[in-house]
């Protein structure tokens, strides 16, 4: 199956110059939608994680039925003040200005394997801050999964210490 | 399964007085992840729906598995300005002041049979606001599913012209 193909490209958001790729007509074709989600269910099977950790709220759509299919637990990172418990944060460089994640302090212990899913590696700047977010707590990253990557944009060379694959490339 | 003993409560979250119903603790269980997702699936699946509706976030991470448990499509509603083509949008009133979310026009097409999820049914609101908006594409709204419900809130009213079912039901 050839997911480019249902990948809808959006001109100019959400901003003049930048092409966005539009995942939502992928996730409302069933069948690209299932053919998304089984090949990273077959490509995360092997390194046997403990949970998927998914940034909001793009990766919850990617994440959360990726640990369904894996028979594992989803954990949410999220924008602050939107978790209810004890968190832990990790600030990062926007290309204007900052941001900044959080994960439950609890929801991992010292030495779970985890697997970090998201929609699209653009720079890698979100990626990276909720790995770092997970190691603070202990945990091992194995691995990062996204459907789409683009490539121009150099985001596994910020990753380049993690595992990383992806299902579609954008060369430009 | 006794989900209601994976489901953590947060003390006056997000503000004094309300006794937050926090869920990351059922997501990161991987069983209650899964039996709560397969309990949705298996309610579903009788509705014989095109696509799973779901509203930001934590309707992504309940929607999401379960329309790929189901072989459907997934439709996400999201707050202004995050969709990137052209949207159709529905406003409606909290208790202070108001809120907007939004669908892509071409998500839906007339006479499509469509379920909404969402983690929790509390005043209903957001709920009503989904369906309104499907309504407006023409869809059919067969059903609304959320695992957590406050009876108390009596959301089950407002959404009284739909199909509701929930798994988790607190009483006060």
């Amino acid at each position: 199956m050839n997911l480019i193909e249902k990948i809808r490209i959006i001109p100019d958001f959400p901003e003049e110059g930048i092409s966005f790729k539009d995942i939502t007509t992928l996730l409302q074709d069933k069948d690209s939608y299932k053919y998304t989600v089984d090949k990273l269910v077959e490509i995360c099977k092997d390194w046997n994680p403990d949970f998927i950790v998914g940034p909001e709220a793009r990766g919850f759509v990617i994440g959360a039925p990726l640990a369904y299919g894996l028979g594992v637990g989803f954990v949410p990172v999220r924008k602050p003040g939107k978790l209810p418990a004890d968190t832990e944060q990790f600030e990062y460089d926007l290309e204007y200005g900052k941001d900044v994640l959080e994960i439950h302090r609890d929801a991992i212990k010292p030495g779970q394997r985890i697997i970090i899913a998201d929609d699209l590696l653009a720079t890698g700047g979100t990626a990276l801050a909720t790995a770092k977010l997970v190691e603070k707590l202990g945990g091992i990253v194995v691995g990062i999964v996204f459907v789409i990557e683009l490539s121009y944009l150099n985001g596994r060379e910020k990753l380049s210490e993690y595992k990383v694959e992806t299902l579609v490339q954008y060369e430009e």
